[in-house]
């Protein structure tokens, strides 16, 4: 990758001009859709269709072909049948576009004849020094810039997370459910049949890029898989790569086959490689979620000793396990620890990690959880079902005649009782510098309890999950990360302190 | 277990009568908490509070003791200290209660001291023909009998999913998902030290409780493994019994022990024992909530065969690995299908079984969805992500000026293509049989259309999962246990058909 061409690559994410090749009047065109995306997401500069037969598309004046715009374009979208592609990446070369992405689909992915297609259009864009997505892919999205410069109407906030996608509908399942979590993403990339930028050129540029602090990936097959270990290697002593790598069973390799035409290799090689290279494999799409979640809010465990609160024997019994399968050890807890413990729990609870608080947390959590985290025996703490029995919350019930009013009732005082917690956890984890995960559970469901648990636990940058088992996975991640970048960088960044 | 202890044990879901000794006017004890819920709950028997000190309890006449009691007692409940358990019990005894609920904690599982006072209460039990819960637990829910006696205010509605639990926080996770996800639940049994009746009792009476249709269990450690394994399976062959073990590392292990004092057995053994009795073993939570929706709404497959829709390649990529792992054949489809599928899809289809639609449905699925469940080449169908990229919902976001406009529209064309779809779903299943289980991609998040959808599942009693992977472990669950059946049931019940 030349110099010049890695510069032209931040056309992709804040281009000040975009041209779009094929834009259309026609609701059922994607020509149409993107241009729609792209102007109700707000995007800034200036927009440019490209249509020979339309004065005007969606409101915006037309140019015949994109030799007859006179400004610069940073970005050109090509959207038109097949058989023009070729075609409009030579004039993109030839006008000087910052880079193309090429939506279009029916190329390598459909046989012989679409491969030479799809080998012309790749000449000629390294010739030109034209970085170019695609083609067959779904668009980018880049909210800090926003930009929407894409098929389907998916409008995630801006936020640190990446996502590179060699399935554009699997980049927006992440993407939506990033948004979903309270997060916030700051590039997504659907790479399509990658005939020119290949994974491994996305990952590069978002080493590098200041808005982007973690990188999940959705994977079938990788290309050139010496240069894509190498880049990744490096980046993962920056910032953390999850990804997800799909096609690993016969069946599933035949259907990526005819997806994007990656081979996949054997399942325990790629295993083998991508964990020498620090990248980190997410076991599903939730998982890979949740991993990108702690990522963005918690610091790393400097060890893997971990402190359990729960708040009823089961919770423990789940946690020590889903610890255990992550390479955490449940620690045994120090004197001084469980002399402080004892004196703010009931006689019953069971003197040991995990600290079973039996009848519920008496008051906020914020004295059991401050006596862990300076605990010297832990580097981190799973915090589990706080609010579940917790006394404080029997007063909100007074007074309800029947089933609908107590459950109205418990859910208002669950959320005051998880505002005064997460205050609590969001001071203790500031002091003390060690992780802390939660995992909350409402004995009463309600939507409403959800949506707001969420603002919460977006407001407080906290990290909040609906099971033990995903919390110690997520957490599992942050040690796993940890313990990779012992072995590569023996002396924190930095330097020694 | 005697006959007439068998026949006593109904007296614990639905008793004419309960009394509550230890019942308090303060909030913070348990006997004030559970008299209030059960009230609350809408228990519509007769409530007996019984507290020496107490004239009235909750606006209820209160009794100094149970033997000055006249009218029959299905039920006692004892939430009094340890120390006076042992007496209670023996009141209770004398009195000819049919059942009796210990929620005391501070037995066996604190030690030799409370391991002779249960070794007494369990005595007084059994030569009374006494069924006795616990002690050490949290109560009992029996939505279709309104009967929420019980420590927390859970209040799930009516459903055909009975649960276990060995932990009664978890338990009570449990019903509240099943409520999340729109189903109800016949009994919920938080098993505590299990002094008395134990798991496979409870499975016992499950068996040939007509309110239920699939029991979820949540076990740390059997006891009595072998009696365990032959109820058990007598039980699997009349409904399917999914179990979450816990304690299968050694720290998960070692948590359990001071839990409830059960041992755990070698995971593996533990593992063969369960699959050779039919009992499924969920890996966890949400697997087995997901579990306990398939099997509470859809058929059962006749075979391994699977056909998989997907609305882009990397669903169809993931489902096929998910598929796969599940001991599910994606398996090839007959030329016939192939041809009816040509008919209703774009050219550049995938042409095989997963069947890419590339550019999303035309029209509702019912089209696509039928051809493949008339297919002899399989047994029930994965139907992924429908609604993304509809492009019958374009015309929903015509005039929308911003993204906000865009997404909202967006939610409510999802919600009427939903409807559509569902409809269809549901016509299908019944006319060809077949299981039929789906995905949902809404690449818009909102907590409305999450509610909306949920209550269109609901009302249609389809089963919508959010995520290939998850959607695929569901249908899993059908297949292994119509398997299982097949090997115990050679000849279907109600003769060959």
């Amino acid at each position: 990758m030349s110099a010049r061409f890695k510069q032209r690559l931040r056309c992709l994410f804040s281009p000040r001009s975009v041209a779009i090749i094929g834009a259309s009047n026609s609701p059922e065109k994607w020509g149409n859709r993107i241009l729609f995306n792209l102007t109700r997401g707000g995007y800034p500069g200036r927009i440019f269709p490209v249509n020979p037969r339309e004065k005007e598309v969606l409101g915006l004046e037309a140019a015949p072909s994109i030799l007859e715009i006179h400004p610069d374009i940073d970005l050109a979208v090509i959207t038109i049948p097949p058989a023009g592609v070729v075609g409009a990446v030579r004039d993109c070369a030839a006008r000087g576009v910052g880079c193309t992405i090429v939506i279009t689909s029916g190329f390598s992915e459909t046989g012989e004849a679409g491969r030479k297609l799809e080998e012309e259009i790749r000449e000629l864009a390294v010739r030109a020094d034209m970085p170019l997505v695609g083609p067959n892919c779904v668009g980018i999205l880049s909210p800090p810039n926003s930009l929407y410069c894409h098929m389907m109407p998916v409008f995630p906030p801006p936020g640190n997370i990446a996502i590179i996608g060699q399935s554009g509908s699997v980049a927006d399942m992440i993407a939506s459910r990033i948004a979903s979590r309270g997060m916030g993403i700051s590039h997504s990339i659907s790479v399509g049949n990658e005939a020119v930028l290949q994974v491994a050129d996305y990952l590069d540029f978002l080493a590098d890029d200041d808005q982007t602090s973690v990188i999940l990936g959705y994977i079938e097959g990788l290309r050139n898989g010496h240069r894509f270990l190498e880049i990744a290697g490096r980046v993962t002593r920056k910032k953390p790569i999850i990804l997800l790598k799909a096609g690993s069973t016969p069946a599933g390799a035949r259907a990526g086959l005819s997806h994007t035409g990656a081979l996949a290799g054997s399942d325990e090689i790629v295993d083998a490689a991508l964990k020498q290279a620090g990248v980190l494999r997410a076991r599903s799409l939730d998982d890979m979620v949740d991993a990108g979640l702690v990522f963005s809010r918690l610091p790393l465990p400097k060890g893997n000793r971990v402190g359990i609160i729960a708040p009823g024997g089961g919770w423990g019994v789940m946690a020590a396990d889903a610890c255990t399968a992550e390479g955490l050890d449940v620690a045994p807890l120090d004197d001084a620890t469980l002399n402080r413990l004892n004196a703010v729990l009931p006689e019953v609870w069971s003197h040991g990690n995990p600290v079973d608080t039996i009848a519920g947390v008496k008051g906020s959590i914020g004295e059991l959880l401050e006596i862990m985290a300076a605990s010297p025996s832990l580097d981190g703490i799973i915090a589990l079902g706080a609010v579940a029995g917790a006394p404080s919350l029997w007063r909100y019930l007074e007074g309800s005649r029947n089933k609908e009013e107590v459950t109205e009732r418990y859910a208002l005082g669950a959320m005051d009782f998880l505002g005064l917690s997460f205050k609590d956890v969001v001071r203790i984890r500031d002091s003390y510098g060690k992780p802390i995960v939660m995992a909350m559970f409402m004995p009463v469901y309600m939507g409403r309890i959800m949506d707001a648990m969420k603002r919460l636990a977006e407001q407080t940058q906290t990290a909040t999950f609906m099971s033990p088992a995903q919390a110690c996975a997520a957490y599992g991640y942050l040690w796993r990360y940890s313990s990779y970048l012992k072995t590569v960088n023996p002396i924190p960044r930095g330097g020694l302190r």
